[in-house]
């Protein structure tokens, strides 16, 4: 994000700013905001320079319509972000987007862009292209929870006329780490790109992408995220000499590679795992 | 359903049976079973012939696991039907459908049959005929809870191979009452004969179809309930006359005519009313 | 369509009206207007009973903006139907068009329902089946200027909320005569119903659809038609033996039975033809 | 087949006439031409009124040659039925199908109608409704020669205008026997017409059709049949009960049911077996 | 355009070569061509070198004849370039169109390169990615009379073996000029290769394509113009920064962001307007 | 391919090393395997370093059994690239095909990238971008045995498991030489690059992906190759100017550019050719 542009918002919330992700847009988002509030469960530090740092739990659902009052969008990095007990997931992903659009709603916040994830179509096996207009295919309880999320936003929109951009994010890492990546990685600086896209493209209604480098392998049809003006710079290829060395090859039917969402598919279920 | 066939099952269990697409099933499930068990919040009376009546609260999760014990297939017709407070939606259709699947799993049931709503799909207008494959997009937050219970069914199928049919229940009444529903009519034969079709047809994988008889106006391909063997014999038409005489004449931009979902897309949200 | 009932039109304009198929309808639609307006350029006789007489050329904007005053609806059948001269197609089918949906306009009519032609897709192969959202492929300058209608149509739905339905024409005889219209063939009582059907169907937005009953052969997929709630009851198999009996076997590549459009498509260009 | 209606054909030849399929087209295809030529390598026996018989083996070029000699159009039921060693397979239903087409193709023969397989799509699971545009996925030799023979039956048409229709026949027999046949039942009557329409139906140029009844279960969309003019008139539905009083229920995950192609899927391959 | 490429044809016909686009071409056309014949009914000035100047008003049929003697190919650029009253529109783009493919047609011209425009299919929403395929909706009386012209020249393709090629023209300017411009500019060098492409390209039929440049932004699926070869080089997001430090931010329902054709859709009707 | 990459397999089987694109590739592939075994019938010369030649017929069953004997992939650049006799298209392209996944199945080969043609879909016009899902339309008798060698390929994927990619090479040549290869060309080393991504890409099944450069004029959709992490470097645009001049232009109905297989289209049957 290039400094010099007119800062386009006058208070934009970001949530899970603790988080790997929020960490990263913690970081730039003040590009584009007079102010940027920032909000987690888990601490934030000191608030920064033209920051508001509020602290706030999703399932809370008189907080959530606190933290989006007085805001021009959001960027909804919070949840829970890998498979869990299906009570944690809903805490957060179903009650917490719930709690999160009903307060867009009651505040006219104009726009949520949201981390949703591959997660919700990882069923698809990797010899079909698909594009984001499949039906979803969750591949785990969390999965799910993204799925309900990309439903919610939709119904949002056309009831309410709230704008929303769900990024089906892939493998967002500083670099990609095993050969599944090779074709889901996101690298931060496109992460960067992507969000920032998608808060500034002019009316997306309700738009699903996914978050994905411009990686030589890949299995997604992406030209929703180019009608927003996405061109990631990254590619995973760079790295394949390096994963190839210090990964194991897997067969045509491990789930690493046979799925789109890879090892998900093949998680066991979460709340059967002993406390 | 022919009294001579023989029965498949050897319990079947359905839920919601005090409702009012319950109590039709109650009367015709027997003829598939050896043993019916009935469910339901509400009371049931006394149990028929051949009938085991077992109360049970859809967000009660260990009752839910006895409940599903020793089943072979599970009618779902229990649930909030309607737009509601979310909280109550909540319990019912989004954590109801958890513990149903939960307990399915748990318990080896082979297939679920399930009432879903064509109000997850009722923003899409009537000028487009739409069939069972495209993106949804619920009306209220009823519907959207009816979406959930969709990518659920599907996750259920493809990560634990739980069979799944998902009825997207146009308009189930007696005879159709308003100008809609010269479309969306859904007779309760018609209702009997797809919930047979839906249990016995082999491999369906998680099949999602129409819930509709054979009207005379209509904006749903079913093509999905024909591989079922579905074929509905009613016909909304023949009530044509009585329902134009009765009911006022709307505009094309009437919620009622507008979109499929109908007055559904142009409710109120029911967190906003007062107590 | 049943006198009993109710009319739901207070003025129905039928253009055409001493054409072949406006001479149908004539007959027909007083059944679902107060007072049928019936107009054409060649003479129409005494007014009937609830009838108002007005003649009108097409390509007077001044006539057809009085023409189009203080009706509910239109059902166009006027204008040159088949092959000819460019300016006399022009004058009535492209200027025509515009004077009457330019009265639709600015009189507030709600809806119309006009002749299209199957000549507006004609070169599409027998062997590929259709539907009504194909690029349309005109088979004559006639087939052209019907192009022009249906784009048109979209037009004042799209900025001006203007309903139409866009009726493509098969071949409207009294029985079939040629093997053509083995496929192509609508009964008169089907073409009266389907006018009925396009009149009275809720919010049909701007809907194509084709003109055909219930053919044994057909290369067009009708469902917008079904969405109208349109059940045609006659089928041309009936006269296949007669038919067959009287007119010549031809090979698969004349143009009577290789494209759709039939002969249309071999016709010479009208302009080149001496006076 | 009206025995009123005129002969279209000079010669007709049936090749395969002494197989099952065979022997129920010569009784009715005498009624479409003055000359009806059948041909086998199995006995025929005598020829009956306006019969000619010329046996002939479908690996033999020249005798293909001249067997195709003097006809108007074929109906090829010969070749191999099921799955068998490669080595037969080939011989009958590659070479064969090559002879019979260079045999036409010298001799000018317009038109063949004959016995493709469901088995050339059998790998599709039930769950999927296709039609007939998809990729081919065979479930057998058998079922990979028969692709092969619509792949030529395309060039033959492409490069020299040899008309043809494929007929992806499913089980053709007396009455339904098994659970799949529910589905793909096509009974004798609904061969003879389905035979007769193709043979009929103007400019088909190549056109692949499934053959099959008006089956209550479907997975198959059969638009591609109805623009020849085929109405079938039988529904495997009325042995419903009798099949499931005398077969076992299978699972989801059997082959009968799990794919399209039923137990072909499943087949061991022929050549392993010992002689 | 290099001058070192032979030079392919030996007379080609330029249009509205007095127009802003007509003008840029006219520079770089002579490097196709022997001679280079520019029309329009605004004055041209002098013939430069190897040029014919032949002044014509696109109504006069004879005149049009006559301008399209002895030329190899036409790139039509003439005609009304924006909403106009419907009388200007028609003289110049119906009827204009019209004499020139018929000018083609008698005097044997092979292809026609032509301005059609992006208001032929403007009422689309931006959410959704078009190709060249979806049915035209035009936002003017303007791009309905360009959705007439493609329609138009669809026909002389089938009928007469006319080649021709169809530009949707985003918005040809300098430099792009507002928000909606960042996705649908066409750069003046990229204007030229297209033109030129579309005039080398081997056997194009008819096809439409999209001119636009390589803009990050886009809702346009160009694939069609990748076929001719096109390689557009600019890329509206240079200007980005200067573009939103100069105009102001809309809202996501403003016309010209909501819909494809911008501002074109919500422009009063022309024939509205006082003298 | 980098020599620094780790050497993926232990033994690879190039059969047809002996032809132009065997030649190509006999000289890159030791880079992925510790041997290669090369075979041809034609001679083959001294093995070279870490080469095995074992030299065969590809319609010798028992050879080609003994040929795919350990070795972890084959990359079939074997039989007739041409149109040619049937009976030695037969031979090599069907017989041999078979012999290939037949040795393969019975000896545990778990993938095969071979050469198929774009003439198994020759026939389809150059005005139509296609992908690798539309149906077949062979233009050679050549073509229709690549047509079955797909078919057979995507038989043992769901029969037996057997991984594949077909790659539908368009012309392979040191650099373009007439004006359809502009289109078509693939350049040694793009075609080096797409045998090491079929080779290596996780999880293919079988996948049918076009070999075909970053050719500027493209009418075909690659999208299958860059899920195999295919990047072309080539482009057939650099040789343009060099083609126009050395090559007449031709009409839009000569073969050459007005079908996708081009001048084999219009090839004579090579059976009709004296001996």
């Amino acid at each position: 994000m290039s400094p010099s542009k007119p800062r386009r918002f006058r208070r934009l919330l970001l949530t899970g700013a603790a988080g790997a992700l929020g960490t990263v847009l913690r970081d730039h988002l003040p590009a584009l905001a007079d102010v940027l509030r920032v909000s987690d469960r888990a601490p934030l530090g000191e608030a920064r320079d033209r920051e508001e740092v509020v602290p706030c739990d999703l399932g809370d659902a008189a907080g959530m319509l606190d933290l989006t009052r007085d805001v021009d969008a959001v960027v909804h990095m919070g949840g829970v972000s890998g498979e869990n007990r299906f009570a944690d997931l809903h805490h957060a992903n179903i009650l917490g987007m719930y709690h999160l659009f009903e307060g867009c709603r009651k505040n006219g916040v104009a726009r949520v862009v949201w981390a949703s994830s591959n997660h919700a179509i990882g069923f698809y096996p990797r010899t079909r292209t698909i594009d984001a207009t499949v039906p979803q295919r969750p591949d785990t309880a969390y999965g799910l929870t993204k799925a309900f999320g990309e439903d919610l936003a939709q119904y949002y929109q056309d009831k309410y006329g709230i704008e929303a951009v769900s990024l089906r994010i892939g493998s967002c890492f500083p670099k990609p780490v095993d050969r599944r990546m090779l074709a889901t990685w996101l690298s931060y600086p496109d992460l960067v790109h992507l969000v920032e896209r998608s808060l500034l493209a002019p009316a997306v209604g309700h738009t699903v992408v996914f978050g994905v480098s411009a990686n030589q392998e890949s299995f997604w049809d992406n030209r929703a995220a180019s009608a927003l003006g996405f061109r990631p710079g990254d590619n995973a290829e760079d790295y394949r000499a390096e994963i190839e060395a210090s990964t194991p090859l897997v067969g045509p039917d491990d789930p690493l590679v046979r799925y789109q969402g890879g090892q998900f598919t093949a998680m066991p279920h979460a709340d059967d795992e002993p406390d």
